[in-house]
């Protein structure tokens, strides 16, 4: 799909400058220089030949058939270029002008006038204000930057241009080799969704990395970001997690939910290892390319200085990782070959003056070690920088590929010892903690590969109902949606509601009171009040039909003293019911990730203590119960109703209804069900109160 | 104090050895290398002159007197070399050597000898297993290391030989200078309290850095770290942090609190500014040796890189720092001094081609903004290492002493750029979150410093009574206090009891029911009970004489059939409360710190919300309130009882209280008021239940 960006057989440069330094001419040079084997066509309407190539004044002078164009014109010309070239036949289109989207609104006006004009006729665009991309397979080198990496197994898409320079320059420095680079600079066309999915099934992409400060579309993302996770290890970093003003919203769901914690959510839900720096991404991009995945997450660690030795054990232990030890096999034999003075348990103390073969005798009975799934190496430099070189060196002749290595190498002047780590194929850290925080990283990826198939259960429900409620109000634009009319709407998705009606007179409230059952409980029903409390339109345990009298009266009255003009559409007879234990489940559609679940213990766990769970719609049962289990709160769920307990598997199966009216519903904006009544098993929770609200348009 | 340890005039090296390699020759080579200019005494048996200075065969020789002896033998010989040592007049012993209490028992009972021989005459031990002291004012270089850093203002104490080396390279590296490094090893007597006392006075030291694995004596080490807080920035790496098994304890606040939360609440009181890796001791060092404290929590980003200029403003966000913005006067200067592309806010873009001009504009912008306490530079490899290097050199005369500033390179082949600037007192770092983290470290330090003085309130109590009711208790070796007689010690010390008295016939349960008035409890009070409901030893809510009577004789019947040889004191009759707002109050003497405080909301906010707060005794006023507010259930607490609310002072006074009697009595090893009964304002909230626990001997 992308082939005319990743492995175009010829290239338009359009703005191909005579002057050296300049950007036209920089990028010619540089695709010249990285050994393009297609045909180069240079554009300048002031030169015959630049660095040697042919060049023509006007890209229709070109006899052939262009794939990709680059253009690098001031931004006012691009939009007459972009034409040319896709009469010139290109399929792609890279604009790497500044001056768009990023310098105001008339810049997104070009913008967007060139993005549709490459829309209509299937031209696909990346920038404008990028970078370009390389793909080493291919020797592209259309990108401004002065180095390129030799070819390897790492790809970068990346929305910040200096971090493309930055990360090619670390590449290099530690030798890993690149696949592609995209820098996808304003997004107008393509974006991290359409590149995930091509890096996914690029066969030289081994890992996938990526900076964002934006995601443009969640649910196209969430689902492009797991179909590349399966397949490889794809590691982000996303910025501007706290710059953004949060969306106001009515729910509590959207209270509760940072707009950072919703990326987290997407990330957990989709596979996406999270960098929290420009460091980590780096870390984490060394080891998943290097070493293999962890069977398990047991850690020994070995080193040569007790300091570094104990804290990389306490940063696995803070980690959640197991710290590991040699079998009794394994430490006898690896006992007979260490003084008597090196420790062997918690962890491997080797001792300062530790040469290449004590590592060597270490590593090799962690390696056969049954117990042992990845390994922590400590070389601190305790003589000269030549031992520490040389046992980077044994440690690198060590490293089988069975179970991941991570070694820290600490102390001033340890340059040569790093490269060998690193040209040898093992990640080296400065840190016990960063060589730990790859290990639990690689520990929790292989965790969800193996997470079970995710099966999203379709409850049968009245969805033509639904339909019908929520077109009369967006026709009638009346958006929020009260109680009695959001439990007609549950109701149709299998929820179960109390008995009710609405009585428009005394006698009917009676009628339907004795029909219900006492003691019943009263509502006023009318578009205008929000807060039926405050004008006193709710009355609660009533137990005779003089108190339903006197109810309907009292609220008509209060009525209209206190909201004259409102109308109101009748009384709501409801059964009352024994309060038990409560829960909140919550749906509010977040700006970029679509329809996220809540769920909470009622009340003070909500409001005071936070005590929350998130996921995605749709969600599985699976899911469901994890969000149930994940809240601290979840205890006290499972201590109510004594021995029986509370019926969780029906807790979860309502969030799971909820997931499927938000996905049927796109309409739907907030979801807020405070509280659903829980019971004990066999018996299905109520819905007490619940609002709904609806996007307009 | 520690003159002869510092700033000896004769060293004697006890083991000093002809062999090149060997310990005892490269300490003598190290101290003769170092310049120092007092006499140096080797010792050894079999040599008449060692690197140019005479060597004695045995110290007695040695005409003058010893003020420190450095030994470096064989541990077996060691307490022989101490001997000697101190007859030829030695004040301070440094014990190299390894094979003492880290090797094993035998070691450990030699060590004990030696550290009380020396403490009987008063004669200071460094050691054994350690690498020596370095004094660059007095040109004292007795440490087993190769580098020694020029003098300066760091001074460091660590408990791992391999920091020592490593930190030294790194100073050495950045060209920062030390002050004193001491290697306390098994700190068989000298550990960190006596060396922070004397680190605190020395005009030498400007920060103090310090590695540890082990706390000595927690509350004089918080007495101590406080000392030095004060005077001086305290940076601490405990590393250990998740080994150590938690102590096993009863009541709540032991199970509450992990052992590393001991330190940090220990931590936190004193003023240490705590590291949590060795990267981050060694940047925080830097910054706070390099750069002024910032005035206040203003945070500026100046940048040449989008991304990382981001994930600045995100870390200051995250680290609870605020975002500053240039004034209109500072940023309409500035703007007229960078390009129309540049933006002046959110953060300072100076844009990818800035050159130093630009920075100097921004950097002089900040400097004179009075909206700006702090400045975090990033200044990424955009062109060519020397225009970067450029860039570093003019923040450097930038730097002005005013305000910190914290720098953030980025790139490969930057460190022209990172000397220049290291160099010119201006630190650098790897990442944006890395500058921020060392300016929140900074700004912490500032609030702790401004922080109130502390007056820990003594209330009126009648110790006397706790006295004899302990010392009983300890003769008797009945360590369990339960509730009625904790109520008397928590009664002696201003707690309000509900009224009871302690009944030993059915007659004597009525007259004091009577006398109380109804409804009462009853309570059976036995040594061999411990939970009282367990053998149908409580009854509550008894409203008459009949169901005294009734509650006597069942309870007896049934104290009789379950545990029919159980000594009975008796049944203690109380005046039953009306249940309302309830909160936990407990104390537990930490095994490192002492008396360590807890706050919660009763019941499942302490036992499933872990939502507990941990102070210190003594604590002062505001302390209390600050553990009361630092729960999240606060809220809750503010809530209750309507307008008026609960009397929150009147709680901070309770766990003043407690502090009070945790500090009085050192034999009390646990206090747990669960529930303490809280009330509006103007009421005195009441002890529900009580137990307290004392330590064996």
């Amino acid at each position: 799909m992308l082939d005319a960006l990743f492995t175009p057989q010829t290239i338009a440069i359009i703005g191909a400058s005579r002057r050296p330094g300049a950007f036209g001419h920089r990028l010619l040079a540089h695709i010249v220089a990285g050994g393009f084997a297609g045909t180069v066509v240079p554009v300048n309407p002031n030169a015959d030949e630049l660095l040697g190539q042919r060049c023509y004044h006007r890209i229709a002078q070109f006899a052939g058939r262009i794939d990709l164009a680059l253009i690098a014109l001031p931004a006012a010309q691009c939009r007459e270029a972009v034409r040319e070239a896709m009469e010139a036949g290109a399929r792609a289109v890279i604009i790497l002008s500044v001056g768009f989207k990023e310098a105001g609104e008339s810049g997104a006006e070009m913008e967007a006038q060139i993005a549709e004009m490459c829309r209509l006729r299937d031209v696909r665009l990346l920038g404008p204000n990028c970078l370009g991309v390389i793909n080493t397979d291919h020797s592209l080198f259309a990108f401004d930057a002065e180095s390129c990496p030799e070819p390897g197994g790492i790809s970068m898409i990346s929305q910040s241009s200096s971090l493309c320079t930055l990360f090619l320059e670390r590449l290099a420095g530690a030798r890993l080799g690149l696949a592609k680079m995209v820098s996808v600079g304003n997004k107008a066309d393509l974006s991290e969704i359409e590149l995930l999915r091509a890096l996914a099934l690029d066969p030289q992409t081994k890992v996938i990395i990526a900076y964002l400060e934006s995601i443009n579309a969640g649910d196209a993302f969430v689902k492009a970001a797991e179909y590349a996770s399966v397949r490889k290890p794809v590691i982000m970093l996303k910025a501007a997690t706290t710059l953004s003003g949060r969306k106001a919203v009515a729910a509590h769901s959207g209270e509760m939910i940072g707009q950072d914690s919703a990326y987290g959510v997407a990330f957990r839900r989709s596979g996406v290892i999270r960098a929290e720096s420009m460091g980590a991404l780096f870390d984490l991009a060394l080891s998943f390319s290097l070493q293999p995945l962890p069977q398990g997450d047991r850690v020994l660690v070995l080193t040569n200085a007790g300091g570094p030795g104990i804290m990389a054990v306490d940063a696995i232990e803070r980690a959640g990782l197991t710290v590991s030890y040699l079998g009794a096999r394994t430490s006898g034999l690896l006992r007979a070959e260490l003084p008597a003075a090196a420790t062997i348990y918690d962890p491997v103390d080797l001792l300062g003056d530790a040469g290449p073969e004590r590592y060597r005798a270490a590593l090799l009975a962690a390696m056969s070690d049954a117990n042992v799934d990845a390994v922590v190496v400590i070389a601190a430099k305790r003589g000269s920088g030549e031992l520490l070189a040389d046992i980077a060196q044994e440690i690198v002749s060590c490293n089988h590929g069975a179970k991941p290595l991570s070694v820290c190498v600490l102390g001033g002047d340890t340059q040569a010892a790093r490269d060998r780590l690193l040209y040898g194929g093992v990640p080296a850290f400065d840190s016990p903690e960063g060589a730990v925080a790859v290990l639990k990283a690689m520990v929790d990826y292989v965790a969800w590969r193996n997470r079970p198939p995710r099966v999203v259960t379709r409850f049968k429900v009245n969805r033509r109902r639904v339909e019908r409620i929520i077109s009369r109000r967006l026709r009638t634009g009346r958006l929020h949606i009260a109680e009695v009319k959001a439990k007609d709407i549950l109701k149709a998705y299998d929820f179960q509601v109390p008995p009710g009606h609405l009585a428009t007179t005394v006698e009917e409230a009676v009628e339907h009171a004795d029909a219900i059952g006492y003691p019943v409980a009263m509502k006023i029903v009318s578009p205008e009040v929000v807060h039926k409390s405050d004008v006193g339109g709710i009355r609660l345990n009533i137990s005779n039909r003089q108190g339903v009298r006197d109810g309907f009266d009292l609220m008509m009255l209060r009525i209209d003293q206190r909201l004259p003009e409102a109308w109101v559409d009748g009384i709501y007879v409801e059964k009352m019911l024994d309060r038990g234990q409560e829960v909140i489940l919550g749906m509010h559609r977040d700006p970029h990730f679509g329809p996220m679940l809540m769920f909470g213990l009622g009340g003070i766990y909500v409001e005071v203590m936070k005590d929350v769970a998130f996921n995605l719609a749709p969600i599985t049962f699976d899911e469901a119960m994890t969000m149930l289990t994940s809240t601290k709160s979840y205890q006290i769920l499972v201590g109510a109703r004594g021995e029986g307990g509370i019926d969780m598997a029906a807790i979860a199966r309502c969030l799971q209804k909820i997931s499927q009216l938000a996905t049927d519903f796109p309409q739907i904006a907030e979801i807020e069900i405070n509280p659903l009544l829980v019971c004990e098993a066999g018996i299905e929770p109520v819905v007490v109160d619940s609002k709904i609200n609806l996007r307009a348009g």
